[in-house]
């Protein structure tokens, strides 16, 4: 019943499988090992996008940072969710790596609504040199509250900020949960709607530590790789991450992952609705549902393991994730319990 | 026939135990897994320094320019060799990270001499707020050319720093090298002899990437992990980097390695001096002998792989790295074709 | 009829006297001039502060970015108004200087609530090295609304800031018409409000261009120094800013412009309500009533100068500002053609 | 006798008449007054570029800081002089606006030959990802060792930097006196020799305090005055700054102070040597002879100011500058004195 993070959980068999016979013999270091040129055609066909360029980290805090910082101007603003990872949870690396400013754009259940993007929009880089830039819009799928913005919604974002001539970002730390909450392709999700550049995440959905970094502008490449070794986040023995995202990415395995979590955290939902709790929209594999401090204490005692946030009226929160390891079993028993 | 670098080679087969031990099960995220506090135990175990901090990052320019940039201000200058890592290979990381600039220190064969030293001390820093400060020394070992320095010789060159007042660190990319081919004890290589922060290599010495950041000065720790974590370098599957770490520390495996990694360049080097190479002094598993283009190519053709560094008078330099995981075989194999 | 803004006005003569009398002869450079001296004696005695420290810098944007880069770490949060000019007007100067974020904190005509205050103060800092820490409290007086904050108002803001260990800077670009507004000493303003530093505006007041940074933590002034000329704003010939901010601390010269430019602003916020317009809260030189697009036409056609800003329902708001040389004339002038 | 520095001397009655000629009345704040169109007129005329583009800053560093941070990235190096303003009295000035490496490059007498960039750009940018790359060249004329380049000199440099691609900035803020040291027009001296960023330097040479920042490539307008705004160094009383660079351009002005400040450097140096002093090549203002430091005493003694450097042997070296209200009385006292 460990539902804290999809972060708690290890590595899938096929990425350590991947890890132990790349380190065969002698590969030569700093991205020029031949997995990765294997990774760039992995991502070229998968996303239908034959020029795009990937280069890999370990982090997703180094992907979102570097991804964004090669996009912007150090007195740019960067339009984000009020409670996106990259506002609250990066202790400013994406303003550290870019110089840019975060201004910060609400919606309920962590999705912008194409009126508040206007707004902003409509109210930044109105002051001449007084003022940040209008420099780049950040959105993130599966969002930080488990929602998932369908293409359309997505398309109908990066269009406000396709108009105003400023690039979009997407954060997809859970990319793999979010096609298949939607069922859309890698295409649709990204450059179709308006994506620039994507966060492809790797690391909680079954790798050890890796994330791409995908340009669909191709043209950004030699930045990318100077801010990524000017960050410290080029690999020595880069073959360790190539043979990651490459065993991830070959034949549906990181679709096969996600759809074990979403399926895990869509039954854990409903079982929680079932039994009368309150579940807010949840589309992937994370959920927030809210009840008493009591009851948290009891779920605890009978050994869940998840984060509790306060809430108000003397009520909490609960965050749980379920990831590609969850098995029906520990679902099932969080139900018992409940 | 590889000696590129000791990056070219993998990890251990007692670190890729060590990481498919660490899948098993959930474990704690970012940096609270139980196995980081064996590591902790570890170091201060072996360090004989029962109050230091250590923290765990992938690469080795991160653990530098966190390492420097947490005992530096902006205005500061950090004393280093002419060719330092960290000034030559590291593409503004240190300076990114600190702010600081770095003041570049001559000497012959990697290692700065205390004249060199007390020159640079004296004229640095003595134009009030013009000037940069005097903020920190950096010391490299194994050094850049291949060199190793001496505990003793680090005292005097530390001593020299502390008595202007500024702090001093390590880049130990290849400590166990260094202790190695010294025979001096962990403590003595650095707090002993002054050194207030280490970058304790993993990765060149038969990790897959990890490196530790070690405090002697705990109380800069939290600093520490802010940087980290802003530097995007806090790894949410944290467990793998302590599971490497571990592995690395325990029952003496870094010597181990380095041993072989040592013996190996010293056969190297002694079988090309028998047969007339100039190879410049050269004390653990890295040398730089010097000889004509003809003579390279026809090592090459041979089947030699390593970096060729052009040289005055028509000659070249070889850059030979063993690591490892060299074998007696691929030494004498070079040493037939020469 | 110039309204535009405070800073579209000229010097004062008594500042201009002060100009010509210090380019008399040879005077040491980079503040070390003997004037400097004398305002530290000034500042001091003036905020009863004797071991106060006084920087002067030429521009409000630097005198806040360097106050505030002193005060926090490149990780922290500077709590500020929603509309603060260091979060709207400087272009991510306040970033710049210190790699902080600001996190904006709401309020009615541009003063921060205690209640607003608790809650970011709550809110920031909680997730460990996730997220940034908090770092400072800032504040602005006269506010950009127009209105001003009394010494009691500064105080419960700051005990909140206190409460978290976390110091205090005022912005005041305006401070000597918040003094006039209240009636309020400098020293019951600031230091004995829980101020820590302030920016000490001169420039908008009737000088050329000069600000201080009163440091009331007189151990910051090193750092202070070194950042002012790592930004480039030492002044080589530092006499000149040196002499403005002499002429205008001396004999109340500060206070009594101060007074003309409030008691110009009061004359016209009471002539325009006497005509039915609507004028918000306004206590010193500054306000921004609201009217038809058609009746600011007619102004301008009449000669009024000032800045329209959108407002809702097709209306929008002037920004009217009376300077030290507003004359009761222009007033008049324009509440005629109103 | 006051040799200290050119910046010890006040302001020419020129300068200062401007300035108060420039307080009457209100005027647009920010740059957008009329007398920065004037300023931007002269600027194409004196330089025969029509479409430079000028900003007017108050200081050296920032002029120099921001010219160069408008024309590099972060990950590049920016090639110097060893004894460059910008490396050596700016407290990392250029690096914090730019994030850039500086790569000191020597030569005799303040100047940077050609053999020593070739080298210097031969061996920088040469290792991919890893190093620095290629950035920027910038000269600095008149020198810090009181020569001058001619054009030719100048030519032979940046022909050098743009070989490799490389743009070519000059600090100038002794460029008057460099112009009357070699009769070079202003054209000869910047774009017809390959710079393409001028720091003109006002405040040594009879102003209180403005420098501009030319640049010939247009293109990079907006950038400059993003970075100046950002940097804290945009005036809102600009017109302050507009007028003193009008004045000093207006009717040979700045180049009748240069000639004044020139001609007593020469006949301080020319004094010296027929007193048999030791005094290196000095084609402008400033000379750098060297005596025992017994002497020294004795001038300082008789009432002469100016900085005492340690040299080699027990002696010390003097650093004379003369400025544009030095006279013939002061230096025939000192030469009397010697």
């Amino acid at each position: 019943m460990r539902f804290a993070s999809d972060n708690t959980s290890g590595a899938a068999p096929e990425i350590l499988a991947a890890i132990l016979k790349a380190n065969e013999g002698y590969e030569r270091s700093y991205g020029a090992d031949a997995a990765m040129a294997r990774v760039t055609d992995l991502v070229r066909e998968i996303f239908e996008a034959p020029h795009a360029e990937v280069r890999l980290v370990a982090t997703g805090t180094a992907a979102n940072a570097l991804a964004i910082a090669t996009h912007v101007q150090p007195w740019d603003a960067v339009f984000c969710h009020t409670h996106a990872h990259i506002a609250e949870d990066e202790c400013n690396a994406p303003e550290f790596y870019s110089g840019a400013k975060l201004v910060l754009v609400p919606g309920a259940h962590g999705k912008i609504t194409p009126d508040a993007l206007a707004l902003a929009l409509s109210t930044t880089g109105e002051s001449g040199v007084h003022g940040v830039q209008r420099g780049m819009l950040s959105l993130t799928n599966v969002t930080e509250a488990g929602t998932v913005y369908t293409p359309a919604e997505i398309a109908a974002l990066t269009a406000l900020a396709k108009a105003r001539g400023i690039p979009c970002h997407l954060d997809g730390a859970r990319f793999a949960n979010a096609l298949v909450a939607t069922g859309a392709t890698p295409a649709e999700m990204t450059w179709k709607a308006g994506i620039d550049v994507l966060s492809l995440g790797g690391t909680k959905n079954g790798c050890l530590g890796v994330e791409g970094v995908v340009l669909f502008n191709p043209a950004k490449a030699w930045e990318l790789e100077l801010r990524r070794k000017r960050g410290g986040h080029l690999f020595s023995k880069h073959r360790f991450l190539s043979a990651q995202m490459e065993a991830y990415l070959t034949d549906g395995l990181w679709l096969r992952l996600a759809a074990r979590a979403n399926a895990m955290g869509q039954r854990l939902a409903q079982g929680l609705r079932d039994r009368q709790a309150h579940v807010p929209p949840a589309d992937a594999n994370m959920l927030f549902p809210e009840w008493s401090a009591g009851h948290h204490d009891r779920l605890e005692a009978a050994g869940a393991v998840y984060y509790r946030w306060t809430a108000p009226e003397g009520r909490e929160k609960a965050r749980l994730v379920a990831s590609w390891c969850t098995t029906e079993a520990e679902v099932d028993a969080f139900l018992n319990a409940f």
